[in-house]
């Protein structure tokens, strides 16, 4: 039996496998908190689609595990290798292959970051509207984890953006799921299945998404309320008001603080206000004409005071920007402040204020620190849980979980199951689902070889 | 081994199984063109979900076919039983359990139809927002078809608006998937496996719909053009341009002239215009607010001016209703006027001219005539064949098939494979998707009791 690396050098050149000490720290990690970083033993670089299928035969034949790898700024672990496992990173498969007008498609190779693809798309006039908060992941990470953002509360996430894709078996085929039309029922949808799926299906190697035309006027509103509570009842007006907000964030007092902290943004609003302020709610409206972009912001400014908050701030252009940027950061504040972890579970939009009653009492009886802020349009809640001792997170993160699910809602609403919350998964979903998902998985992946130890 | 018959009356009530001459002729065909009716052996009406699962792991048990039934109106064949089979009609499952008003979503029994939706969303100021041609469609069967309409182009399809589903699997469990949130990253996407099945993977036994604002205004355009050539080229403009059609439709110049006759439809075009007018675009647009529809339509005559319109016609409402009304019921006219088939090809919208002529030549190749409307917007091509000839028929639709997928379109873009292009999807797949399509439906349904005949 050949050894798998003289295998990926005569596939890629032995120039694009890296083992050993030639493997950076890097790609021992994404961005995943309080995790070990793992060194695979190999790296491999594929350029083409064909290289990624053969990679995938040879690691199938000799049962060695592969995990993808795109920007690796996942949230959970996702694309951290095995040991003993190779590394695929899309390093090199990053061409942005078109940008269609006409139907309003592009076609691209999953090592395109969203920055990437953004400076393109804006060249068009045209915009991929999923934007997660860390703009330099790659569209095979996004796919990967169905990313979301701030903007799918007008948008939807990547699934609802994915109009098809390129993608290798582990048996080593390649696939064609979809294509430049948003809708067919001709068979299963392959692309939906492999969207989420974390690499445990099938690797992408080429995906082509859905544009929209992009609309050049923006206007943001900040309004502070007394509390989450209030906030959480604003959100289903907000929504539901025919305004079509493009984002709906809920920040709450601590995080504003420390973010505006961190990020040096004044935003005017008094002492008074600010002191008894504890929730922030964020929302951003876009349309075509200035005026009608006026006249809307100061209709959903009237319908925010009539919520409740205690004052509404129509920020400038500048200011607008450094929050949304700040709010993208909020991770990286949480980080610097020193959390343990971060979660995104998932709830009906309504069940906001029963959730964030019930945090705080998991919180108090753990003796933990929870702060944070979510897309609360979708009603997906970003939590940057503060508790040293292992266990006793274990216990905080298993407890906010089962208080997500008792709502009605799912542990993760973008961010993923990754390896950090496989136990949790598997022990708080239905046995009869999780079999049927090894199943899937099994037609997919009959040796087990992609991501193991993701999802299950 | 007990007797299927004897079972399925333990489980429902004598009263609610049918066999022989109490099976109505209804129940043995649904809207599809040229197929033979066929009875089952069995009619069975459950009333819960749990009845559904008991009949589904007795006829596992028993290696008994079983079809789902919604309201029988799809096109193409998936919900005609088999002869020994049993058919599982969800008449009698017809409750809409909850219109959530806060999160925005409906929660719906599968025998709801949309029509009875549509009433009670409308009381609350909220709307269910795809619309199929045909009202008594069920829920289950629009999920079963993923089912799409005129106003995919603005709101997407099923797919983009079913957020969970409580399902029957064929072994005898009932599963929940997804929720009401409009997005999860936690595990495989099984709704969206289920959606588009065709009845061959699990049965709905309840859906999570997700609803937007009802907008009050809206307003109709009509634009005849020279020919299709020109109506497919402005049709990018049209979604492009930033007015977020609610409907991109073309009707071909004899489809118009079919619909506004049988229907009695006086649209007020001279004679002159229609008589060089070979294809017609109708745009409809909504907002909140009467000025802005207002200036949108302006906006919009403009526009298809520039692409070149041979005149606007901004249809009052009574005239836009009864022209949508009469594009819906094209079905109904084409039936009567002869038509053998019906097929609903979708490709990427901006191939559409080069669609329409490879059209033109088939159907003069064949001596056939084919005619048609469809959903511009989304490239999805409904074509009426008129061709007596079995074998030439089949030849005519395999050609416009195979001219679809050339164009990188899909066989069917909403009425589904069923049981009436099996063949033509299974030679024109790549084998290795229709292997893994195969293993995913043994994933679920390992006695393959499933509607067996139906897209393999
Ligand atoms: C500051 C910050 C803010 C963030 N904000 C958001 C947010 O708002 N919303 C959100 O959803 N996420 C957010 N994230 C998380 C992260 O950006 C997303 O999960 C993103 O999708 C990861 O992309 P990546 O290229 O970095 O993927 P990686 O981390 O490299 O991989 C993610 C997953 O995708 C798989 N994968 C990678 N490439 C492929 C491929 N070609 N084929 C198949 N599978 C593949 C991997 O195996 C892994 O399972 C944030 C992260 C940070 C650090
Ligand atoms: C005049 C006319 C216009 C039409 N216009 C459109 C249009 O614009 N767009 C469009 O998409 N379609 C259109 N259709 C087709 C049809 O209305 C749709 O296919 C619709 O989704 C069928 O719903 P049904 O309840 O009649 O389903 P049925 O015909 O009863 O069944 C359809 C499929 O769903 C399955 N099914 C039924 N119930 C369940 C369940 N509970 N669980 C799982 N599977 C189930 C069946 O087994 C079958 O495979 C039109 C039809 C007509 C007659």
């Amino acid at each position: 039996m050949a050894d798998i690396g003289t295998l990926l050098s005569e596939i890629v050149g032995v120039e694009h496998v890296l083992a050993g000490d030639a493997i950076s720290e890097d790609y021992a990690h994404d961005e995943a908190l309080s995790r070990d970083p793992v060194k695979p033993a190999y790296v491999v670089r594929p350029e083409t689609a064909e290289q990624v299928a053969r990679i995938l035969k040879a690691a199938s034949d000799q049962g060695v595990s592969v995990t993808a790898r795109g920007s690796g700024s996942g949230l959970s672990g996702a694309s951290v290798p095995l040991a003993n496992g190779v590394l695929i990173s899309f390093e090199r498969m990053n061409a942005i292959l078109e940008i269609d007008t006409e139907n309003h498609v592009a076609v691209v190779q999953p090592g395109v970051t969203l920055q990437e693809l953004d400076a393109k798309t804006a060249e068009h006039g045209l915009v991929y509207t999923v934007y997660p908060g860390e703009l330099s992941a790659s569209l095979g990470g996004n796919v990967g984890t169905n990313a979301g953002g701030m903007r799918a509360v007008k948008y939807g996430v990547t699934r609802h953006n994915v109009l098809g894709l390129e993608a290798a078996l582990p048996t080593g085929e390649l696939i064609r799921t979809g294509g430049k039309y948003v809708k067919a029922s001709t068979g299963y949808d392959l692309t939906q299945l492999i969207i989420g799926s974390e690499g445990t299906l099938a690797l992408v190697t080429e995906a082509v998404l859905k544009l929209h035309p992009r609309l050049p006027h923006q206007g943001t509103v900040l309004a502070p309320f007394t509390d989450l509570d209030e906030v959480a009842r604003a959100v289903p007006k907000v929504v539901g008001s025919g305004l079509g907000p493009l984002i709906v964030e809920y920040i709450d007092g601590l995080t504003m603080g420390a973010i505006t902290y961190s990020s040096q943004l004044k935003l005017g609003i008094p002492a008074d206000v600010r002191d008894t302020s504890h929730a922030y709610l964020v929302v951003m409206l876009e349309n075509r004409t200035q005026d009608r972009l006026g006249e809307d912001i100061e209709e959903l400014g009237e319908l925010l005071g009539g919520l409740g908050a205690k004052d509404v701030y129509v920020l400038d252009g500048p200011s607008a920007r450094k929050l949304i940027d700040a709010r993208e950061k909020a991770f990286f504040t949480a980080k610097a402040a020193g959390a343990d972890d971060i979660i995104d579970t998932v709830i009906p939009r309504a069940s906001l204020p029963e959730f964030m009653a019930r945090t705080r009492e998991i919180a108090q009886e753990n003796n933990t620190f929870v702060i944070g802020c979510g897309h609360a349009g979708d009603g997906n809640v970003h939590l940057a849980v503060l508790q040293k001792d292992p266990e006793v997170r274990a216990r905080v993160l298993r407890a906010l979980f089962e208080a997500g699910i008792g709502l009605g809602g799912a542990i993760s609403g973008e961010h993923g199951i990754g390896r950090k919350h496989v136990q949790s998964f598997v022990e708080l979903t239905d046995p009869t689902t999780v079999d049927l998902m090894r199943r899937i998985k099994t037609a997919f992946d009959p040796a087990g070889i992609l991501n193991p130890g993701v999802l299950f």
